[in-house]
C-alpha cells in the first residue's frame, strides 16, 4: 500500500499521462484583481480535494471519466504579483498545450485568467468566437484606472475579436454604460464550424445553487437550467475552456465546490 | 483623497443631501422580540457595507440610484429597552420624513417594528391599507403573554386598521388560530388610489434563496418571484414601507445581505 | 415553574405517552460507515433543539402535530462500534414497537440504519416493499471490502426482497455498475394493499434546499416537489419508515435543520 | 433499549430524582436586553448536549459527578418578553429551590438573569454577599434608559445589598463612572461565615480561552487562573450561584461550550 | 432622533473635527499582494462597525476617548490595483496629514501599506527610526519576483533607512536568509529624541489571542505582553503608525476585530 | 511552466525520493471510531495545502526543511472499514518503511491508529517504549463493549509492551478506572538508549491553541510548552512516531492546522 512514487491528487479520474490525454486541466488560482470579496485563488486545490466525493460516472451522459475521457491534470501554476506576468504564464501554458495538439480548460481564479488562455487560443485559431455564461457582463473598459481586471476582461477579449465574436449568456449585473455595449453582443450560439473558447463563469449560477462566489448575485440559473446551456454550447468546436469565480470559503457547506467540481465532471465528459 | 468631512458609508447611491431627497432610508436594527434566532440587529450596518459590491445600475429596470433616484440615508436609529419606547421612536421618525413630504423606508429589525412606521403612516394616511408579503402569520394576539412581539405585529396593524385593509401574500407557517384569522384577510392587492403601507418580511423568499434570517421556513418565493410580486405591489400609491428580518450572520456566505441590497435597489428605483 | 420531573425536550409536539402513542419516533445517530463527510450522528438531537422554531400545525396538511398525532418520541439509541452490532441494535427497537401496534420512525443518521429498520419490518411483513427517496443509489456490493455502508445499504435490502418490491425516485449519482442494477428497479410506486417501508435521504432534495448533508448532489427536488411526491407515497401502507443523512453541521444557518423539521412534521401529519 | 419513558437530555450526570438532590441546575437562555451580540439564550441547551463529550469525573478535584454529587437537572425555564416579568419568574423559581433546602445553580442567559436569583437569595438570606466574576463592572445605573440591563445588573444588586458586601473579580471592562463606583468595592473574598451568591460571568475568561460570548474583553484569565480562583471562592458559604453569558454561536469550535461544560462541573464538584 | 446630516459610523469616540483634531486614523484595506490568505481590506470597515461594543474608557490607563484625545476618522482610502499607485495614495495621504501638523494612523489592510507612510515620514523626518512589531520578518528582497509585497516591505524600508534605524520584536518566522538579514537589526528600542514610525502588524500576537490574520504563527505574544511592549513604545516621539494585517473573515467569534479594536483604543490613548 | 510529469503536493519541502529518504510522511485519515466529534479523517489532505503558508526553515531550531532534512511524503493511505482491516493496512506500512531503514512518521486520523504503528515497530523493536502526549488517558479497556477505539488505545499498547514501558504527559481528562490505572504509567521519559515511539495526541495543547479538535480539553499545554516538551523528547531514540487527532473543519480560522503543520515541522527538524 505505501506509494513510492509521489503521484497523488489530481482532479478525479484525470489521471491519464500528458502525452495519451486529449484535455489537459491545470489550476490558475489568481484573484489579486477581485474588486470585491477575494478567495478564488484558492479554487483548483480545494476542488481536487473535494472532486472524491464525487462519482467518476454521470447518469445524465452515461458517461465514466476513467473510461471515456482522457485527461491530464497538471496542477496549479504558480501565479503571483502583476496582471501582465500572470496572464503571460497563463498565455505560454495554454499555448504549449495547444501546440500539443490538445485541448486546455484552465480552472480560475478570478475572470481575468480568462484573458492569458484566450490569447493563446486567438493565435492559433484567428477566427476564434467566444462563449461568455457569467452574471457580470465584465465588460468595463477599466476598473478604477485599471485596464486588467476581472471586471473589464470581456472588454479586452472583444478588444482582440471585435464585437460579432462574443456570445454573452446568462447577464444580469453591470453598469449602465456596460449594457449598452453588451446590447450590441450576440445573445445565440457560435456556428458549430468556428473554433471557440467557451469561458463559464460560475455565479451565472443563481446564489441558492452557488453561494460560494466573491460577487453572488441572485436571480440566476439552476444547475439544471445551467447543464441544459452547456450541453448546447459543448456541442460547438471548443478549441480551449474555462471555468472561474469559484471562491470556495464564502460557502462552508462546501455545496460550491462539490457542484463546480460535478460542472467541471459533466463538461468533460461532454468534450 | 483625504476626506477631510466626516460623510461617508451611505446604503450605495443613496448619498444625496436629506432637502433634496424624495425617499429617506433608515435603519431599524431592533431584535430583543424575537422568539427564535436573533440577530437582525445586525441587518443595517452590514447592509449597508455589502451594498458596495453591488450596481447601482438595475438592467431589469434600466434604471440607476445614481441618476434615477433621490434618496437620503439616514443612518440607524440607536434603540434600546423595551418595545413601546422603540416604536414611539419609530413612529416619531416616520412621522417626520412624512410631514416633511418624502417616502419613509425603514430597515429592521425584526418585524415588530413595522407597527411604529404603521402609526405614523396612519395618521397621516386614516384611510391606510397595509400589504405584507411574509412566511409567517404574525397574527397571534400576544407571545407568551406579551402583546408587541415579532409574532404579533400584523395582529396588531390589523387591530388599527381592520381586516379589510390588509393583504397577505407568500404565507406559509402559524398557529391554527392565525390561519382562522388569516382566512378573512385579503389575498389580492388594494385599488391603486388608496395610501399603501407595504411591508416585507424577507423570509416570505425560500431559505434557498435567503437563509440569513431567524426563522427560515421551506416552500416560499425565489427571487423571481418576489421580483415579480413586488413589481405590481409598487405601482400602489405607496406611502411608506419596510423591509425586515435579515439576520446576516446566519447566512455566513454573505448572500442574503446581498440579496437583501438588491431587493432594496430594486425596490428604491420600483418608488 | 420548577420542573420537578425530569421529562423534557421532546421533538415539537411529540409529547404523547408510549402507550398512547400511535407513532414512535426514534433517533440513531450512528455515521461510521459514512465514506465522505460524517456528521449525520448529531441530526436527532439538534433536530429535537431546532424544532422549537416549528410550529405545530400544518397549514398545508391543515393539520397539528398537537391536536392531530399521537407520537411519542423515544429518545437516541445510543450507538457505537461495529455496523453489525448497531443494525442489531436498531433491528431490535425497530421490532419491539411493531410489536406494540405502533408504526416506528426512525432518524438518522446515516443511510445504513435503514438495514436494520427493515430487517424488523420484513420479519413482521415478509409481503415488505421498500420506497427510497435518494440522491444516491447506493446499490455498491461492497464499498472497499466493506458488504455493510452507506454506500451498500439498499443492495443489501435488495438482497432480503428482491428487485421487484423496490421502487426509487430522485436517484441521480453512483457508479455505472450501480445504475446498470438501478435500471432494474421499479420508478413507480407499490400497490396500496402491500406493506411499505419508506426510506427518505434527505439529500434527495437540491442542496440549494438542503446543504447539511455529507454528499450534497447537485440537480435535486425542491422542497415542494419533494412534499408532492411525499404526500403521494405516504398514502400507501405504511408500516415503517426513516429519514436519513441530515448532517446539521455543514450548515451554519440551520436551514437544513429547520427544513428536515417541517418534513419530518408533514410526514407525521400524513401518517 | 426502548426508553419507554420520557427521560433523557440532562446536562451530564445531573441525574438524580429532586429529593434526593443538594443542587439544583435550571437554565436561564434570557438574552433580551443584550446591547451587543445576543445569543446567550442558547448556552444551556447547547452546553446539555455538548455535556456528552466531558467526563464526569474531575482529576483536578479527585471526585466524580455520579458518584461524589447529588444534582438534579429541572431544565430550562420559558422566559420570554420584559425584564421584570422574567426577573419574577427566576425568583420564584429560585425560592422554591431555596426553600426546599436545596442549592440553586442557575444557568444563563445573559447576566441580568443574575438580580432574579439575588433577589430570592436576599429574601433568604439577609446578609448576603455576593461574589462577581467578570470582565465588566455591570455598574451603570441604567443603559440607555432602562434601568433593568446586563450592563447595569450589579449595580441593581449593589443597590439591594451595599457596596460592602460586592466583591469584585477580574474586572477590565466599563465607563469611567463605573470604575470610579467599583474602586469602592471590595476585591477580597467574603468571610467563610456568611451566605454568599456567586455570579459567574464566564467572560471574566480571556478571549483565547473563550471566544463564544457576547462581549468578548482581552486581558482576561486563563482557564487555570479561573480555576485557582474558583477554588477559593467555592470553599466559602455559598447559597446560590449562577453562571452566564456564553453564547455558544459564536465560537464554531464548541470549545467555549465544552469549556463552560467542564467549568460547572469542576464548580458542581467543589460544591 | 433623525439625523439629517449624513455624519455616521466613526471609529468608536473618533468624532472630533479635523481641524481640532491631534490625530488623523484612515483606513487603507489593501490586500492585493497577500501570498497566503486574503482579507485584510475588510479590516478597516468591520472595526469601526465592531468598535461600538467597546468601552471608550480605557481601566489600564485611566483615559477616555472622548474627553482624553482628540481624533478625527477620514474613513477609507479606496484603493485598488498595481502597487505603485497605491502606495503613492497612501504617501500623498500621510504627508497631507503630517503637514496638517496632526498623526497620521493608518489601518490596513496588508502590511505592504506601510511603505507608503514610511516614505512620506521620511520625507519630513529624515532621520526617522521604524519599530517593527510583527511574527515575519518581512525582509526577503522579492517575492516571487514582485519587489512590492507584504513579504518584502521591511526590506524596502531597510534601503530606504538602512540597518541601523529599524528595530524589530516578536518575529518568529522567515526564510534563512531572512534571518540571516534580521540578526543584524536591532532588538532594541530607538532613543527617546529620535523621530519613530511605529507599524505593528497584529500577527506579532500569538494567534490564540488573535486567530484572524492571513499568517498565523504559533509561539507570539499574548495581549498583555503585547500591551507591555506597547506602552514602553509609545513613549518615544511617534510621527506617524499603523496597525496591519487583520483579515476579520478568518476569525467567526469576531474576537481578532474586537481585539484590534482595543489595542486601537488602547494606542489612540497611549499617544 | 507546464508540469508534464504528476508530481505534486507534498508537504511542505518533503520532496526527496523515497531512496535518498530517511524519513517517511504517510496520512492514516481514519476517525470511524471517534465517539465525540469526527473529522480527523481531513487532516493530512489539509495539512498538505495549508504547510504553503508556512516557511521550510525554523527560526527556533535554525534548521531548513529543505537543506536539513530528507525527507519523503508518500501520500496518504485509503483506509475505510471496521478497525482490525485499518490496524493490519498501518501496520505492513509502517513495518515496510522500518525494514526499509527509514523512520515512519504517521499523520492521522484519530488516536486509534497508534496501535497499527506500534505494532509494526515492536516487532522490529522488542523493547520498544512509548512517550504518549495527550489530554486524555485513553486507557479504557472498552468504549461501550469496543476494545479498538480512540479512547482504548493506549491501554491496547500497555497490553502489548507493559505499565514499565509507557510514559504519559499532558494528561487531563479520563474516568476514575482510567486514572487508577495511569497512575501506574510513567510522568518520566525513557532512558536515551531505548527504542521509542512517540505519539503526539494534538489536543495535548490548550483548546486557545488548538481548537480544532474532536475532544478540546481546557487546561492543556502552550505552544511554547509543548515545543520545550518536544525537544527534551526528540533527542530519544525515535523509531517512529505520529501525530493525530487534528480536526481540521473545528477550526475555520485555519490556525490549528496551520500550527499542526508548524509543530510537524519541527518535529522533522529535531529528528
Amino acid at each position: 500500500m505505501l506509494n513510492k512514487n509521489r503521484d497523488f491528487q489530481t482532479f478525479l479520474g484525470c489521471d491519464k499521462n500528458y502525452n495519451e490525454a486529449d484535455v489537459v486541466i491545470f489550476g490558475a488560482g489568481y484573484d489579486a484583481t477581485t474588486s470585491n470579496k477575494p478567495g478564488s485563488r484558492f479554487a483548483p486545490s480545494l476542488m481536487r480535494l473535494e472532486s472524491y466525493g464525487l462519482e467518476t460516472y454521470s447518469p445524465a451522459l452515461d458517461k465514466d471519466l476513467e473510461e471515456d475521457a482522457k485527461i491530464y491534470d497538471a496542477g496549479d501554476l504558480e501565479l503571483y504579483g502583476r496582471a501582465e506576468t500572470v496572464l503571460d504564464a497563463i498565455e505560454v501554458t495554454t499555448a504549449q498545450i495547444l501546440a500539443d495538439g490538445k485541448t486546455p480548460f484552465m480552472i480560475g481564479g478570478e475572470h481575468l485568467v480568462t484573458l492569458g488562455g484566450v490569447r493563446a487560443a486567438l493565435k492559433k485559431h484567428p477566427n476564434l468566437h467566444i462563449v461568455h455564461l457569467d452574471a457580470h457582463t465584465d465588460l468595463r473598459d477599466d476598473y478604477m484606472g485599471e485596464p486588467l481586471s476581472h471586471a473589464t476582461v470581456i472588454k479586452r477579449c472583444l478588444d482582440l475579436v471585435g464585437n460579432d465574436r462574443v456570445y454573452q449568456h446568462g447577464i444580469r449585473s453591470g453598469t449602465k454604460e456596460e449594457f449598452a455595449l453588451a446590447s450590441n453582443l450576440r445573445k445565440t450560439l457560435p456556428p458549430k464550424d468556428v473554433p471557440v473558447y467557451l469561458t463559464l463563469d460560475l455565479d451565472v449560477l443563481d446564489p441558492s445553487a452557488f453561494c460560494g462566489t466573491g460577487t453572488p448575485e441572485a436571480g440566476g440559473l439552476t444547475y439544471l437550467e445551467l447543464m441544459a446551456k452547456l450541453k448546447e454550447a459543448m456541442e460547438l468546436n471548443i478549441v480551449a475552456l474555462d471555468m472561474v469565480e469559484l471562491a470556495p470559503n464564502y460557502d462552508q457547506s462546501g455545496v460550491s465546490t462539490a457542484t463546480a467540481c460535478k460542472v467541471l465532471r459533466e463538461m468533460l465528459l461532454m468534450l
